[in-house]
C-alpha cells in the first residue's frame, strides 16, 4: 500500500504510529478478558487479529468472553473453538465446530435476542470489555471509526471497552463512509425516544464517535468479507414464496394492507431470500425493508425497481452479488442505510414501523409454537437471533419452513415443539411449501385445524390429527397428551423417523 | 339521584335522553357481534348490561366476542358463560366458570399480549367492533368519557367501536376526574414516538375523546367495583420478598441500581403484593411504579413515604383499601396516573423506561423457562396477561413462585415446563421462598445449578440433580432426556405426586 492510501483511511496522522501487526495486537489480549468483536452474519468481521489470538493460543493458551454481533465468517469461529480461547460466547454463532463445542459444554453459549445485547453491557449486567476489535473502512481525525459492511454491536463496544483495536480493511470500499447512522439510546431511566419514523430516517452519525487516546492499536488487512453460502430457490422455497405472496394480494384485497405492503424483515436464509425475491414478479411496488440483514434478493428487489429504502445492520452477499453491488454502489447508496443491530431490531421501532417479519422455524406444532434453535429440545443450531426482537413485536409474524427434514424422517410439524423461542402469541402466519396458516384471532384448537390441514405435510397428517383428536377428547384449551407429546421426538431417536410403522 | 347529581356527571345535555334502562341497552345487542367491555383486574367494569345481557340471553339466545381489558368483576363472566353468550373472549379472563368453558372447548379464548389486543382491533386484524359498553365517571359536554377505576382497552373500544353504550357510576367518586392520560397510538407505519418519558408524564387527555352522537345509550349504576381477594402475607410470601430486597441491596451495593432503583412493575397477585409491601421497611426511597394495575401495597408505600408516583391501568383494592384510599383521594391523586394498557404495558415504554418487572410463575424449569398459564400443558388457569409485555422489555425480568403447590405433591421447579409462556431469554431472576437464582448471561448448564440448588425445595432438589445429571451426560447446550422431559407431571396425573416413590 502507498502513504496515501493510508492517510485517506487514516485521517489522524498521529494515529499511524499505532500500526502494528496482527500478532503485536493479539498480544494485546489476556487471560480472562472480555472482548467484543466486529461481524454479523459473516460482514464486516475483524479478519487478522483473531486468527492470530488463535494461533498464539496454541502456544500460550488464554481463555475470553467472546461477543459479537451475530455470526462470523472467515471460519474465525472455528479457529477460536479449536484453539480453545472461548470460554463465554454471545449472542449468536453459526458455526460448526463452535456448536458442536457448545452441545458438549465446553464453551458456555449465552443465546441472546440481539437487540439486548448491548443493554446489558451499558447497564453493568456483564463485566467491563477490555478490548473491542473493530473492522473500519476508515478512522477520522476525530477518532470516529467508519464502519464496513455491518455495525452489529461494534459501536457500543467501541464506545464502552477500555481499550479498540481497529483492522483497517483495504478491500473494503471507501463508498461506505457515509452509509451508516450510528445512534445509541442514551442510559435509563432517563432515555429519550428514539426518533427513528422510517426506514430512511437518518437519526445518528456517520461514524462511531471514539476519542482517538482510545484506540490501542491499528491492523492494516486486505481482505473481503466472507460470501455467504445462501442456497437457490428450489421448489419448495418457492412454493412457500407463492403462498405468502398470494396471502399479501389477499391482505391488499382486503382493505388492510395496500401493494407498498409494511416495511419488511426477512431472516438469513434461503428460504426468506427466496420469498423477497419472489416478491420482484409480484404487483407489489415501492417496497421498504427493515430487516437485519440485506442479502442477494435485496438487490434484485433494487434493480427491478420494486424496493425503495433498505435499513438493515449488514450487507452479506454471495461472490457474484459482492462484485456487482460494490463494483457500483453509489447506485444503491442513497437507498441504504445500516444501524447498529440494537436500533435495526429494537422492540420501540419494529412496533412502531409496523413490520412484517420473516423468519424460518426449525420445527412448529399444532398450536403455532415455533422452534427456531434447538433440536430435540436438547442440542443448539445457532441461536435465537434477531427473530425474537421482530416476532415479538411486528404487524405480522410470519414463520416459514419446509414441511419435512431429512427426506421425510421429520415432520417439522410437530405435537408439541421440543423447545420454544416463539409462543404462539407471538406467531400470526406459518407457511410451508403445503400451504399457509394464518392463525390471527384464533384459539388453539382453531389453530390447530389449520396448522394440520395447510402446514402439515400430507404424509403426516393422519398421525397429527389422530393425536389432536384423541388430546381434545382429554380437554383443555391447549388440548394435550402429556405423556406422548414428545414421542415423535423419541421415536426418531430410535427409529430415525417420526412415522409410526 | 337528583337532577344536580346527573347534570354533574351528564355534563352534555342533550345526552340526558339517551338514559335509557339496562334491559333497554341490552337488547341493542344482537347476536354475532363483536363487543367491547370496561373492565381490568375487575376494576371499572361496566356493571348493569352485562347482567341484563345474561338475563335476556336465557329467553332470547344469542352469542358475541366479548374482548376487555383484562378480568371482570362481580361474577360477569360466570353469568355470561352460563348464559351461554361467549363465543369467542379475549385477551384475559379470570373466572372458574368461564374457565371450565374454556378448557372443554365451549368458548374459544384468544389469550393475548395486554398490549396487543388494540393494535389488532386497529389494524382491522379483527372484525370492526359493533359496541363498546364502558362505564364512566362522567360524560364531558363535548361527549369525552371519563373513565373510573380502570381504561384497559376502553377508549380504544370507545374510539373504535360503531356506537357506545356508557355506564354513569355515581358511586365513582368524581374525583377520579384528571386522573387519566389517555394517549393513543397513530395508525402504522407513519406513527410518532409516544412522547412519555417518566412515570409521571402527562401526554394524553384526562378524558376518552368521541363525539357525542357514537353514544347510543345510557345507563345509571349505582354500584362499587369487586373487592380484590388478595392474600395476606405468608410466610413464604414474606421469605420472597426477602430475598428480593436482599437482591435489590446487592444490585445498590455494586452500583448498577441506586436507592430508588428503577420503576417498578409487580403483577397482580399475592406474592406481588407482598413483595411491595416489603420494600415499605428497606433502605429505598422515590420508588416509582409504573405497572398495569395498582393493589393495597402501593397505598402502604405511599403511607410510608417510600413511593413518589404510580402510574398503572387500574386500580383494584380490597374493601378496607378501597374506603380508606377514595375516602381520602386527594391526598393520593397527584401521585397517581391511569393510562390505557396499551401504554401501561407498551414495550417502547417498557424498554425505554428501563422497568424492574416482577411477575408470578405456575412452574418454571431448571433453563429458566417459565409457564404462567396451562396446567399439565393443557388446562388454561388465566391467561398471559401482560407479563410477556413486562418480562420481555423489562430492564429486570422477575418470575417468583412458592417452591410447592398442593401440600408438596408439586414441585413448581420442574425438567421442562409443560407449556412456555416466558422463553430463558426473558427471565432474568427467578425467587422461590428457598431462595434466589440470579440467571444474568449464564449459559444454560449454569442456570440450571443456580435453579435446583438455590429456587427448589430441598426435597425435590434429589430428583433434579438426577434429572440433569443424566442429561448432562447424553450432551447438548440445554441438557434434556426428552422421553422423560414430562415425567413428573404424567406421574402426578397417574399418583397424584411428582414425588418418585
Amino acid at each position: 500500500m502507498t502513504p496515501a492510501d493510508l492517510s485517506a483511511r487514516i485521517r489522524n496522522k498521529a494515529l499511524l504510529d499505532r500500526i502494528v501487526s496482527a500478532d503485536e495486537a493479539a498480544a494485546l489480549i489476556k487471560d480472562g478478558m472480555v472482548v467484543g468483536m466486529s461481524g454479523f452474519t459473516k460482514a464486516g468481521d475483524a479478519k487478522a487479529v483473531p486468527v492470530a489470538m488463535a494461533e498464539r493460543a496454541k502456544a500460550d493458551p488464554f481463555k475470553i468472553t467472546l461477543i459479537t454481533g451475530a455470526s462470523l465468517g472467515h471460519d474465525i469461529d472455528r479457529m477460536l473453538t479449536e484453539a480453545k480461547v472461548l470460554a463465554r460466547r454471545m449472542p449468536f454463532q453459526a458455526d460448526p465446530t463452535l456448536r458442536k463445542a457448545i452441545n458438549r459444554g465446553e464453551v458456555m453459549f449465552i443465546d441472546q435476542h440481539l437487540s439486548e445485547t448491548v443493554e446489558h453491557l451499558r447497564s453493568n449486567q456483564l463485566g467491563p470489555i477490555d478490548y473491542a476489535i473493530v473492522e473500519a473502512a476508515a478512522i477520522n481525525e476525530d477518532g470516529g471509526l467508519v464502519p464496513t459492511t455491518s455495525i452489529g454491536n461494534s459501536a457500543s463496544f467501541a464506545i464502552l471497552a477500555k481499550k479498540v483495536i481497529v483492522e483497517i480493511n483495504l478491500s473494503q470500499p471507501m463508498g461506505l463512509d457515509g452509509l451508516h447512522d450510528i445512534y445509541i439510546p442514551s442510559k435509563r431511566p432517563t432515555r429519550a425516544p428514539i426518533p427513528l419514523m422510517a426506514c430512511d430516517s437518518r437519526v445518528g452519525t456517520p461514524y462511531v464517535p471514539i476519542p482517538p487516546e482510545k484506540i490501542a492499536a491499528i491492523v492494516i488487512t486486505n481482505e473481503t468479507d466472507s460470501a455467504s453460502s445462501v442456497l437457490p430457490s428450489d421448489a419448495e422455497t418457492s412454493a412457500i414464496a407463492r403462498h405468502l405472496i398470494a396471502f399479501f394480494e389477499r391482505e391488499v384485497a382486503s382493505g388492510r394492507l395496500d401493494l407498498t405492503l409494511q416495511p419488511l424483515q426477512a431472516g438469513i436464509g434461503s428460504i426468506a431470500n427466496s420469498v423477497l425475491q419472489g416478491l420482484a414478479d409480484g404487483p407489489f411496488h415501492h417496497l421498504r425493508l427493515y430487516s437485519e440483514v440485506l442479502q442477494d434478493s435485496t438487490f434484485d428487489l433494487f434493480d427491478a425497481g420494486k424496493l425503495s429504502f433498505a435499513s438493515a445492520s449488514s450487507i452479506t452477499l454471495s461472490a457474484p452479488y459482492a462484485e456487482r453491488v460494490f463494483g457500483s454502489f453509489e447506485a444503491y447508496k442513497d437507498k441504504l442505510i445500516l444501524r447498529p443491530q440494537e436500533i435495526s431490531n429494537h422492540p420501540e421501532i419494529i412496533r412502531r414501523l409496523g413490520i412484517i417479519g420473516i423468519n424460518t422455524a426449525l420445527e412448529f406444532d399444532i398450536y403455532g409454537n415455533v422452534n427456531s434453535t434447538h433440536v430435540d429440545g436438547t442440542m443448539m443450531m445457532n441461536g435465537i437471533g434477531g427473530s425474537g426482537d421482530f416476532a415479538r413485536n411486528a404487524y405480522l409474524s410470519i414463520f416459514v419452513t419446509k414441511s419435512l427434514a431429512k427426506n421425510g424422517a421429520i415432520s417439522s410439524v410437530v405435537p408439541m415443539v421440543s423447545h420454544v423461542d416463539h409462543t404462539e402469541h407471538d406467531v400470526d402466519i406459518l407457511v410451508t411449501e403445503c400451504g399457509l396458516a394464518d392463525l390471527r384471532e384464533l384459539a388453539p384448537r382453531e389453530r390447530a385445524a389449520l396448522i394440520i390441514e395447510n402446514c402439515a405435510h400430507p404424509d403426516y397428517r393422519p398421525q397429527l390429527r389422530d393425536y389432536f383428536e384423541r388430546a381434545v377428547a382429554r380437554g383443555g384449551h391447549t388440548p394435550h397428551l402429556i405423556e406422548e407429546a414428545f414421542a415423535w421426538h423419541v421415536r426418531r431417536q430410535k427409529t430415525g423417523s417420526m412415522r409410526e410403522s
